[in-house]
């Protein structure tokens, strides 16, 4: 098939990914566009849902209600039957794998949820302009995901149709916003006699034409997940009989944020959503909040979380109302392997349309690509997470996030002539 | 018609409005049964939705997603079609006339919505264990307006069944949990020619036989209702490029309740919901805020907005947020008339069922009946607002709330006796 | 004596205090004035310092580097030997009685502390322009202190002048701002024979020529005294290693403020002195907190301590820092008697200069006066608190506070005659 | 003079500036020993005070009477009058020269203030246990430059009596914990003609033996010193009437600590002495706070301030208060430069006690000999900060502080043999 051909269809299966992007658990009709180009291409063996990772190791997972929201939309939107009935329940992401003869067992994850963020709808965005802006109001793909995606299948494509030897598996994975996918991948079995992986991500600020190595400097995560209980009063009649869960989220959202610094690395803190109370004049009785802390090393993160265990705990207990704790995402810090790195490197001054080449560069966001990062590497397989740039609009995680078609050419070619050379 | 049957009849009403609560401005299934209730009374005169207030005047109406909602779930009730369309768009509420000839024209008034509140679900709650808990779950008559709206329309019938003469309005008002609705009906035209206005509470913490001739002391009240606005950024990535509207929420909220307590009599402070932010590792672009302020009098109520306004504002900008005001529900303080309320005690010495009589008490909350006794007192007439006791297991506003259904007939004979000694 | 002569004498006494404002429990220089005086006067019993009080109860006694510090500024102003003798250690005050015949035993209270505040220093302030402005930069009379004691002296000595039978005593009490005098002075056993017992107040927005015959209202009020331990490390090397005490501090007097209304009654809560912390670039190890609750009753004085105790020691737990408190004074609530009051009102009638008389108002604050009250009133005497008006150009605690010296004679003349008409 | 004459000059020397520690611009005494050091050793040039430095650019000089204070202090302490006359005002410190012919011009940097930290007090802390603890209450060496001021000297000594032939200028910094005095003396042109400069700091968690040839990652930082102007009131009777500055300071210091993170490098932000108010029963009218911001480059260090600037700011305005900022003592970022690196550790292999070597650490911190790196730097000249390991007990600015004297003679050997090699 010629370059142009394969060129269209990737820009086009991208398109198609970025008008119907889904958060976390919810990757239906996404899980089916990837089974159908899998089976377009020929795999050897497609696990799906339940069979592509560790059910149990999942976080995250949204109620019933929201996951039937989700499906019915995939529904409409076209999903296949088959799919949203293996991957009911939120069981998304597939392993795809590629057999052809002796040789290294070589893993390429991607990523492929979306996020909960409204998409710019102007002449600006081109999405917009050209018409494959997101379909699902409030999800959108500005993260990249829907290039990843595109790249796994890419890159599945061209090595089936190349003269590889050996076995090629490609880990089409959910809930990475959340970190709430990885370790269920990493726990799946399929990772076990995997001797090179490679994860990759667009952009991260670094242009078309440029790429990184191996990038380190990962943050290691911990999800936050609180939910506070009081009493409820009439505000206006009997104030001092309230409990009041909402005082409570506040005093505790004002001092996670004022955990101190650390002298061994950076550290982060976020409180990202927060909901309670019911009307104006009633004393909240509940109140939730979801976050996040994160640290450069595992232990950073670790001390971040005690922080805010403990002024999560004191806030509630100040005003008098209890707070619990729902078990979060959680990843590690990882590093890239020297070796891996080094292979990328060269084998980017091969390919065209890449200019810049960064041996390493800090990440300085998190990613559950660790997860899988060190279940390799603690089996004696190596590792690397590759930057590929992109030219982007928008900052990662905004409405005005965009990615350069051009740059998802650059990984296949990448990530494919790697493979080739992993011995 | 029988005492008794009048009686079942009446606690058969309160149980069906107890079935169905509906918050302020959704009171469609409500709205029509009291139409139902009146043209089986036989009224001269009915004014439903648009004509009973006026529409512009109205505040806190959700928006048409919610109202769509609610009135679907009343068609599923079983609400008539020809109040639903006259309702559409939020317009609730009946004003029904009774003319018997020549005398004063006195106006009952009751109030008819229901709480943001989950009803208790347990054996100890007697709407569970007899039945009749909220079918809208979420919802909750926690504040007796089922009970408000059964002695309007027992007044209603009780007059047309007695040698009354003149005219009797009973204004059945909507959305007074948001102070809502109270100055719509108030400016309605349908107050213009009243003499004399009795408003009715049950409850208040005052046991079943204890009437209160006139209820004072009511605080004056202002609704708060914020959005802040900053700007998204990843959370691990950038966070110094987000603009954090969650942290000048609770910024906002530590200091509101910290506003000094003012030496000339009570005031009241509230954030009752809050909501922002999206995801866990999102800096949030917005967070929303809703509230009150109180006091005893309009200066203190304006005492406190002033200073919730500044700290709203500062917190917004301490932040890099922006921060804007929504219009909100307000209610001015008001006093019952001495003979009037000296007329309702007098009265209830010959209520069967009375054992105790308070000249006065105070409210220690807001109402917007104050609307409707200012606007009858400035053109002349006389007002008060009449508590009549109910033992009541939970404090109102709170899911265990419920009213004694005796008081339900000393309600109606009390205010009955009283329109029918007005001269 | 002449009457012009008597008021000069009482003004200039009044204005030599003015010049040597002392705060609580250094009083040496007032304390050595008052006794000069009662020796003038010719009183047949004189009680200072640890004779006039039960010393055990004094509460908020400086270190001792502090009153040394006011002692030797007392004794540089000329104060007597002796008394700085009995005085030492805090021991500041006087019982001054004149034993005349058989007949009630009277007690007036009047009290002699001044306060931490800068006075006014220009020509709008008549201290600063008619040269009495305070010599101890820093302290201040801006509660008319200064004033009490000079009413207790006038009224000391007109009766003495007097054909007055029974026993009179006057108590000049130390601390009152502190709330640390009143237990101390109602243990001190000479107030166990007392029948009636007059305290008076000027001022308290009331102009010259208006007496509130019994004051009422007064807030229980309790002391805050807390200190938080952390750990102090390096700011720019390690924040991590420190505990942060200022941190702790902030949040505490945040949430302070924020203790919930109380529907039964006016409360109150104070910050009023911050201090902490060593260097800039130094996590705090140390801070310290003084502040107070008030209530209405003695119970809503409890509802807010207990409440400000539970968000000091969650605040510092919340910055794992340690908090100890300090015992502080305390005083309950208190109402004065109608008999009394009546009495009061009565005498007002015919006394020169007197032209409004308010048989009651509501102090609005707090006042330790209430302990020798309750102790009066539970051996069976009768109390009231009299309020004698005067002109105030800036409120009480504030820099341009002063008091119209007519008002003087107007307090000593009404408390004189009504001693004389107890019976 | 024998070297263990020497070490016990240099013992001695180190422990009389140990038992007198005295603050920024407050080195009355510690300049009076370092003059007569200088004289014994036989300068050339010594410039003391307003001569050694540029007086306008010094920043945080205490008041008159705090200056007073610790002069006196130091003329009992025995200091030389006629160094207390030079110095008065605050204008401590020395320039002190050797001329030794044709050759390079080299800079030593030494600072000598102290901290204001209670010193510990038992058998655990050396200085306590051998009787050279702090006599200076409340001040203590705790960050070892009594031990800098000692180099200084032995470097002086050791080079006048070697053959070097050049020009060494001993730079005594005062102020260097305010970050106070470096712009002062970088500034003053005693600069201007030097071609190389070595500041050296004992310590920083390196323990004897180890040498660190160039500290880097020096942390810009910037003083903050704010303070707050409300009204008061009286807390009881009219809280209303309170604009609180003590509010106000707590709002500031709870969102000054949540200032973002950054992305692009540490940051650091301490408020580390607040005071406020004057009792607990006035709304505190005035309340200070000092505190400071630090970044990895002045641009992080500019992205807090500016934060921190519209924090407080808007805390003030929240609370109806004015704040105004204090000029404060800021210092940029630096770099050690490679050849004085290299020749300081090629140097260091050669020095008797000297068992590790790095080339480069963190300082983690700031310095304001930072200023007079700069300044050489921009004339063409090369600087290199040199850490002498140290063990130390406790942290540096903590109670238990203290330098191994071992470490006394390395550094002077090292920077002694680092002079004599620079060309």
């Amino acid at each position: 098939m010629s370059t142009t051909e394969t060129r269209d269809r990737l820009v086009e299966f991208r398109r198609d990914l970025h008008r119907h992007p889904e958060p976390a658990w919810c990757e239906f009709y996404t899980t089916g566009r990837i089974v159908e180009e899998c089976e377009r291409i020929g795999v050897d063996a497609l696990h799906v849902g339940p069979d592509a990772l560790a059910p149990e190791e999942r976080t995250g997972v949204p109620d019933a209600d929201e996951l039937e929201r989700w499906q019915e939309r995939a529904r409409e939107a076209g999903a296949r039957e088959d799919v949203l009935e293996a991957t009911a329940g939120g069981h998304t992401g597939v392993v795809a794998e590629l057999h052809r003869g002796d040789g290294p067992t070589v893993a390429l994850r991607v990523d492929i949820d979306a996020l909960p963020q409204v998409e710019a709808d102007d002449e600006d965005h081109l999405p917009a302009r050209e018409g494959f802006r997101s379909e699902n109001e409030g999800a959108m793909h500005a993260c990249g995901h829907d290039g990843h995606a595109t790249i796994g299948i890419g890159v599945l494509e061209a090595i089936a149709e190349s003269d590889f030897e050996g076995t090629l598996k490609v880990f089409f994975q959910p809930a990475e916003e959340l970190i709430g996918g990885g370790k269920a991948m990493a726990e799946s079995g399929h990772l076990d006699d995997v001797d090179a992986l490679l994860a990759v991500h667009l952009g991260l600020d670094h242009p078309t034409g440029e790429v990184v190595a191996g990038v380190d400097g990962f943050l290691a995560v911990k999800h936050l997940d609180a939910t506070f209980t009081g009493e409820s009063s009439h505000a206006g009649g009997h104030p001092e009989e309230g409990r009041n869960a909402i005082l409570a989220l506040a005093t505790a959202t004002q001092n996670l944020y004022a955990i101190p610094r650390h002298d061994d690395g950076p550290t982060r803190i976020n409180v990202g959503e927060i909901e309670g109370g019911t009307a104006s004049n009633i004393v909240a009785e509940e109140a939730h909040l979801v976050g996040e802390v994160r640290g450069r090393t595992t232990e950073l993160k670790d001390y971040m979380f005690e922080h805010a265990r403990r002024i999560v705990e004191n806030a509630a207990e100040m005003h008098d109302c209890e707070v619990s704790f729902e078990p979060g995402g959680e990843a590690p810090s990882a590093t890239s392997d020297d070796d891996l790195r080094e292979l990328v490197a060269e084998v980017a001054g091969g390919v065209d349309g890449v200019d810049s080449i960064l041996d390493r560069d800090d990440l300085g966001g998190s990613e559950d690509a660790t997860y899988l990062m060190q279940e390799v590497q603690e089996r004696g397989g190596t590792a690397a997470y590759v930057g590929v740039g992109t030219d982007h609009p928008g900052g990662h995680h905004t409405a005005y996030f965009d990615v350069d078609e051009r740059s998802l050419g650059i990984g296949v070619a990448l990530l494919t002539e790697t493979v080739l050379r992993i011995d």
